[in-house]
């Protein structure tokens, strides 16, 4: 058991840099999906914070994200110090976020255990989820970046995959690949052959570790942070970090290190994981009425199955539909069918176009 | 040619007492159907008093509601004398409420011309509309109670029909019968026959034939109006019609004297008309845009076709959607399949199982 005390110091970094519009109406620019309640009644950040008891303090865990979210990030996790926002100058994917973050840990205690988690996904089984993250970090602690695999569930097409390899302890695992977003028929067979694990961007690794891993595999990268790192708790750090980020390679952790290492690890994980990609994943992590729907607030559900509807203040009536998305989000609305709610990016592109700003 | 001039004084009647749900949540109880602007940008009670415009001046023309109306239609059409807003003190169905209006006329002008007009239809046609209600006055000054029967352009079974007997004159016809709602095959056949016409409430008769009517086929509600006569202008006027109005009987004026009378006579009416019944009847009465969709307000109509989009302040967005009702009303919404409008009651019935009133 990893335990503050005992074991490893663990330090939780929550990936806050998310801007997705496939919530619109319900996210915008300036609350995007992590900031929404969209799985239980509280935002999806503070369940993922809340998914940390016990493995970490609050004071441990620290949140990187754009600097327009700093102030709700702070306001939405009143626990966490206000020194653990980590702000990135601008969004350049994953790997400059991990690494800055990698870096503050580094400066607490270069064998720090980091473990990365998205702010945006839902978790149902979380001592299933601690359980894994408690095995990783054991694994981790020898000197492997590892990465959470969670056992799939359909043949995905919007997610990738990791094959599993030969066994290492427990059920740790070392990682044959990591293969891309596959197509249809393959994502078939990536689930019938039980070797192949969705990569849910949930990775586990020593402070040190991946600091090498960086100047191995990403030299610029490496380079910004020695140019940052002796700034770190200065009044310069801010300008210091401002200046270097954009030199970073906007690259994702796993094109720029997991693809590329060999001491990458996998622990499989079977918790109720949902990316809450769309209007459409709801039904897979909320509470479904008799005919199959989701509801929210104040709505009337009346010869419908398996709608989503959500109401803010006032009566939404849905009546004689089937499967369709129906979003009052207080200053405006949307209605479209379940599986199409990716296009719901269509309303947002027109929105654009006639530059409705305040709705974006 | 009828004239205000030269020939018989023509007094409309808009009929006004009407409380439908069907256009919930745009409709509510002090707001019925005929205040809402559903065909044009104009209330429907506006547009049908605009459509007497040359067959009568304002001051002719009343309006018969029920009390809590009255405010709404005096402010509704400002060009109509306080004193002829005649108010129901409940509602019967439509032979009181005719009778009324027909005993203020008689008072003017026994012999004036009452044109029985629903306030919450629309024509298209106003000169064809015109021109219907010019010849339906000619043959109502010869002693004829007639009504206007609407061409029919489909197998409606939600209708009255009229059956077309011998010429009288012009294009009148005596009536061969009036007919109730027919199942479909029935009205189907009513179709093909070329012998039907739809009864859409529009009735032309001398006020002193009415009253005679009224006299032969509903004594107890002629008695009332005998109670009511002398009390017409004087202070008692307002008691005496709460006292005297629920003692006549709460009928049609088709039931009660259309389809009794042998004076009767039909003029063929073909002007756009639409009763607006419903949801569903809006792509009939409103400019459609190249999808067939009804947009109205803020709205974002994506991928979709054949929808009634309706928006209040607030941007709505509809996306992949076919043959549905999307309905912002700023204080409600609904959400239904276009050809299943009239299941908006459901929601009327659920909001007043759960006492929401103040949503009806």
């Amino acid at each position: 058991m990893a335990s503050e005390k005992t074991g490893p110091q663990v330090f939780p970094v929550i990936m806050a840099g998310g801007s997705g519009t496939r919530f619109w109406p319900l996210s915008r620019a300036a609350r995007p999906k992590q900031f929404l309640p969209l799985a239980t009644s509280r935002p999806l950040i503070v369940e993922t914070l809340a998914r940390l008891k016990g493995l970490a303090p609050p004071k441990n865990c620290s949140v990187v994200c754009g600097a327009v979210h700093a102030p709700i990030v702070r306001k939405t996790l009143p626990a966490l110090p206000k020194q653990n926002v980590l702000v990135e100058p601008q969004a350049r994917n994953t790997a400059p976020a991990i690494a800055l973050a990698t870096l503050h840990v580094a400066r607490k205690n270069p064998r720090g255990i980091v473990v990365v988690i998205p702010s945006d996904q839902h978790v149902a089984d979380v001592p299933a989820f601690q359980a894994a993250v408690t095995e990783a970090i054991a694994v981790a602690e020898q000197g492997r970046i590892v990465t959470l695999g969670v056992h799939p569930s359909r043949p995905e097409t919007g997610y990738g995959y990791i094959q599993v390899g030969a066994p290492i302890s427990g059920t740790a695992c070392e990682v044959k690949r990591f293969a891309e977003k596959p197509d249809r028929a393959t994502a078939e067979q990536y689930l019938v052959s039980g070797e192949y694990l969705w990569n849910a961007g949930l990775f586990v690794f020593r402070a040190d570790v991946m600091l090498e891993a960086f100047a191995t595999f990403m030299p610029e990268l490496s380079k910004a942070l020695d140019a940052i790192r002796p700034a770190l708790g200065t009044k310069k750090e801010a300008a210091v970090v401002r200046r270097e980020f954009p030199k970073m390679p906007a690259t994702s952790i796993d094109y720029g290190v997991a693809e590329k290492a060999s001491n990458m690890a996998v622990v499989p994980c079977r918790c109720g994981w949902s990316d809450v990609g769309s209007f459409n994943a709801l039904p897979e992590v909320r509470p479904l009425d008799d005919a199959g729907n989701v509801t929210s607030g104040p709505t009337f559900v009346i010869d419908s199955s398996g709608c989503v509807v959500i109401a803010d203040a006032k009566p939404v009536a849905v009546v004689g539909m089937k499967d369709v998305v129906v979003v009052d989000a207080g200053d405006a609305m949307l209605v479209l069918p379940k599986d199409k709610s990716q296009d719901v990016r269509k309303v947002v592109e027109a929105l654009k176009a006639k530059k409705l700003t305040g709705y974006l």
